[in-house]
């Protein structure tokens, strides 16, 4: 059976949601990052990265978001996560999630994580300072360029909007300026009301 | 015709190198960073992103150095850039990719791009200091969990190849330790060796 390795609060809610979303059989091990477990021996050795998510398959272990999701949409086709048989809508697809993990999670990471890329604590908090602004413009740029509406890609509910729902959890505590993404805040509301989302989150949260 | 807007010493190498290997038609158009072309209306225009690559195709315009790889891989099959019937193989080459993206190229931006994330320069400094680790821990972990050898994902050249010799292509100028990286160099030693590599590097340097 497939198993998930997930914190609660990461981006991990996205492949969990995917995977609730095509029915799949799974199971989930939460990574208590309270006390650095993504750091120890056991899950090192799922996960050489030491981060989540990690899914254990048949084959092997997978790791990153843009990589997972994929995945399951390609394992779980009737799900419809993502256009598939369309190399060009299919781009689009996988653009919008690079430019999630790549330039919007990296913004975001700047205010938790300043310590992968400087050891010095005024440097640190410098870079929290400007957290609400480059993770606001970024979802700004969603908001005003990328958000076709109602769904990310259109008229059809895909992996996109799970991946985007998960980063949109971070925008009061990044201190972003909620007034700028009428169009994000709307789609999160409509993710978030979603039954699926609303049971994995409770389980993530128990 | 396909045309691709890149800027010399840029990941849009790796989509440029793509493009090359599966003989496909295009044009290229290069964007001056020197006098900030990536910030010109009229490029903005093209990608409002306003960074490169941005690859016009005859149903729009896609970004996003992972989205574009598997793009090319689809479109030119026979290629064999990407494993394309083989959605486990898939994912482990789109996580390579995603690695690439959101963590090696992130923690390079951090020498010449520190201004995304702070406008201190103080902490701009600190961040630059750290990019010989940060980057070198990373290419450390390709080194010795991902690279499997000769190629990235093991017999068969791909587009992880371009991309990954794209991103090597910064390691002297981020001060990373050559040392720690003999497989790496040794990649990218075969990969700027193929005759198409020199002919693509010659055009983007010319």
């Amino acid at each position: 059976m497939l198993r998930l390795y997930y914190a609660p609060h990461t981006c991990a809610l996205a492949t969990h949601l995917a995977l609730e979303h095509a029915g799949a059989e799974y199971e989930t091990v939460r990574v208590d990052f309270a006390t650095t477990g993504q750091r120890a021996p056991e899950y090192l050795a799922v996960n050489p990265k030491g981060r989540v998510p990690a899914l254990v398959t048949d084959r092997g272990v997978l790791t990153e978001t843009p990589a997972l999701l994929v995945w399951v949409a390609q394992s779980f086709p009737r799900s419809r996560l993502a256009p598939l048989d369309d190399p060009f809508r299919f781009a689009e697809m996988q653009a919008f999630n690079s430019y999630l993990c790549s330039t919007v999670h990296v913004a975001h990471a700047h205010r938790m994580r300043g310590q992968r890329w400087t050891d010095d604590p005024a440097a640190i908090a410098a870079l929290q300072r400007k957290v609400p602004q480059s993770v606001g413009d970024a979802f700004a740029l969603i908001e005003r360029e990328l958000l076709r509406g109602p769904w990310v890609m259109g008229e059809q509910l895909g992996c996109c909007d799970y991946y985007l729902f998960t980063l949109a959890q971070w925008l009061e505590a990044d201190g972003v300026d909620l007034a700028r993404l009428p169009r994000v805040l709307e789609h999160r509301a409509r993710v978030a009301a979603l039954p699926l989302v609303r049971k994995v989150i409770a389980e993530e949260t128990a």
